[in-house]
């Protein structure tokens, strides 16, 4: 038998990096098909051939071939195995208007390498965190802009202050207070670049303090306990019962970060005792609770539950953004500190606005004019009936699995029996839908038990895929 | 025992609603609060007492109270029951779109407290750093945003890429190549919210490698030195002399801040020899150079001198924002990394972007379109202007006083007479004139022997009010 990868006539540089093997192989066959050494349409060897030659494990090479399919390089067909995608489903890089860039029409330019591609996306995506990009009113945000824009004074245009720009932060509070159950002062509002970038700054001020551990829950998005991690802070997750997440535990942390109106992604909101058990313990311990209020709008079934910083601004941090409810693009967060707070995380902000003026001053327009109250409302309409046809689906074509949690956010989880999760997500890899698994979201020191379940994200599909999208995880549930 | 309810003298409408008896119960309540039905201060009645009374289960009650606890209507005290909370610490509610949302539309909406007056403005202000805000093209900034936010894809609005947008980068590395020397490839490119933004992520960096010193200029701004003193770094101040900053003296700083273009304040380009020093210094010792090229685009003798960056990408940090060229507010800023810095300031970034979408994609739309240069060149001709009249003025009514620097910026230095700057200053102060004198941008290590002179921002007054700032200038001059 020839050797597979000798029929490719590819060297393939198979050095095992940090990431070990499995990583090395998928770097190596990702630029080889980008460089074009693997030309279009080829078919690569079995997963079980491949790893023969090169004497690894069958997984290994399956698990490289899974990951370059999620990310466009390769495509998986039942059938017909798997081959280098065709170039037409890379996206553009950059094209004319890179060209025009690099060559203006009188200055030879040096010649400046093409930018990388992109990663591929792939043809459904049901991974939770994303709002429907193609429903944001770009129309209504432009007209925002133009109203704000010309109406501001020169100085709107200059050094600001670095909590961010009054009209801003004042349209937040009043929002934030009506909406949320707030209590905002716009003095004690600053504005960010997102929750990533909030999230980094608290916890760089909450490492200066001198912390050293921060409480999370058993569930939730390995980028923020990153975030904690990165500051040089300890994430100790607290336990999940029925209830919910069960801060009980809570003791000399100093602080603890949770999704009380909706946890990520379990979907249930913190039982109203646990509310009052946090708050407590801050209290007494002088603690910090960070409140991590990232979907509160979308709540299908009744008004949503206010905010925990209501029950005391002096201990909760709370944190919002427009990234679900507009669009993570916009880089625009907000941040609702006690007055303690203020000054040091404005210090770790480098002590200056690092948001630009004319997007701040368009949401503060947005707000003010009742655009925003009409997006959300446009947007909970479109994700309430989403949600609605998946629990349709799922009773009809799946009445076995169970979706758990409240009716609210842009993502549901789907209980799964228990040893079939790594197969469905794999499965939905092979048919080019992005769909993620709970494991993806369990703290690595989690001690509640696995369980097997899909998160899906059903914000994500623009409307025209979304029955795609639908169809495509029907044929991957058990 | 009276009613507890017929105590409160308010009726409830309790209909059950949508959500049930509680969200009934939870809207009746807040409402009679909002109207001030129930009046600040109000001692509710228990949720016992309330339930027994009205004929529900207590646990209804107590869930609607602590949901309006939550929300800020109520509070409760242990030992003083639940109240009506201080109208006081209920934030405001944003005007006309709080009061639609609340409210119905002919209601009173809460009064919002005004936000706080921001500092008086001087009458005329020649302090430096700041263009013409006046002269900003919103208009075609506008219609670039325009072109840029309908051009599009859906994926720009998500998401993105830690080191900015891909377009921007593109066109940033095309303009910075063509305009400025710079070697840039996009990849290497991160777009920042604007100087301080990036030397507060330099400074980050450099400290986790283990620096305790950065080299800096005897004259510079205290700001940035504060960015590194902020992170951890102390700055040494290098020689001044009549050929500018002098280089000679680095040792093992590990890093130097640099404003090779045109010194900043004292107006010199870093003289060739030293150019090469610098450099030398960094190969020989592993050093970085951080090369701030604030106002590179403002040269109005000849073409300005390349950046440092130009002469070894691998160990010069390039430095540059639209906050001169187009304004501060934009916060938009990039540097242009040696690879082997990438990585560490992309983590400094917490991971993520930080700059929004709308802006980066319209900056990228006005460099490519040629608007930037259009706009750049509209000022580059107001300001040499300005600084002509300057120049005239000054040879005219003040022949005994020099203007040093070359022709070039947003500033000019003039020398006064040994021992008078401060009390020139001081009497422009009285004048309603914002006027810094040299001593302001010393560096209170420098070795150099203080010189008198006055630091004249000839940028920032808009076109109507430069006779008069130059009138009021003139007023002031020994």
């Amino acid at each position: 038998m020839p050797k597979p990868w000798a029929t490719l006539g590819v060297d393939l540089h198979l050095e095992p990096a940090g990431g070990g093997l499995r990583r090395g192989l998928t770097d190596a066959l990702r630029e080889a098909v980008r460089t074009g050494r693997l030309a279009q349409g080829t078919r690569l060897p079995s997963s079980r051939s491949l790893a023969a030659d090169l004497g690894i494990a069958r997984n290994t090479v399956a698990e490289a071939y899974a990951e370059l399919v999620a990310e466009g390089w390769l495509t998986a067909r039942q059938g017909s195995g798997t081959r280098v995608a065709d170039r037409e489903v890379i996206p553009p890089t950059g094209g004319a208007a890179a060209a025009r860039a690099i060559a203006p029409p009188h200055a030879p330019a040096r010649p400046v390498p093409a930018p990388r591609p992109e990663r591929p996306r792939p043809a459904y995506d049901l991974v939770p965190g994303t709002p429907d990009l193609s429903a944001f009113p770009r129309t209504e945000w432009l007209k925002a802009a133009r109203r704000a824009f010309l109406a501001a004074p020169n100085h709107a245009l200059g050094y600001g202050d670095p909590r961010g720009h009054v009209e801003l932060r004042t349209a937040l509070a009043g929002y934030l207070s009506r909406a949320r159950g707030v209590r905002a002062d716009p003095d004690h509002v600053i504005v960010c670049a997102g929750f990533a970038h909030g999230l980094h700054l608290l916890a760089t001020v909450l490492r200066a303090r001198g912390l050293k551990t921060v409480a999370v829950e058993s569930y939730g998005l390995p980028p923020h306990w990153r975030q904690l991690t990165r500051a040089g802070l300890t994430t100790t997750p607290l336990p999940f019962d029925e209830l919910g997440t069960n801060p009980g535990e809570l003791d000399d942390q100093g602080a603890v970060l949770l999704t009380p109106a909706h946890q990520f992604p379990m979907g249930v909101p913190l039982h109203r005792d646990r509310r009052a058990t946090v708050v407590d313990w801050a209290r007494r311990t002088g603690g910090v609770v960070l409140e991590d209020d990232y979907d509160g709008e979308f709540r299908y079934d009744r008004q949503p539950l206010g905010a925990l910083q209501g029950l005391d601004p002096d201990r909760v941090v709370y944190l919002g953004t427009a990234s679900k409810s507009l669009a993570p693009g916009l880089r625009l967060g907000w941040m609702v500190l006690p007055p303690t707070l203020l000054e040091e995380v404005t210090e770790a902000k480098g002590g200056v606005d690092t948001c630009g003026t004319p997007d701040q001053l368009t949401l503060a327009e947005f707000l003010t004019s009742g655009a925003y109250d009409r997006h959300v409302r446009a947007a909970r309409l479109r994700y309430r009936r989403r949600r609605d046809a998946l629990v349709r689906t799922l009773a009809t074509h799946a009445p076995h699995l169970q979706v758990t949690g409240i009716a609210a956010g842009l993502h549901a989880v789907l209980r799964l029996p228990p040893g079939t999760e790594q197969s469905v997500t794999q499965a939905a890899t092979w048919q080019g839908l992005a769909l993620h698994g709970l494991t993806t979201y369990r703290h690595e020191s989690a001690t509640v038990p696995p369980l097997d379940a899909l998160v899906v994200g059903y914000g994500t599909p623009p409307d025209h895929a979304w029955a795609g999208a639908l169809e495509a995880l029907g044929r991957v549930l058990p």
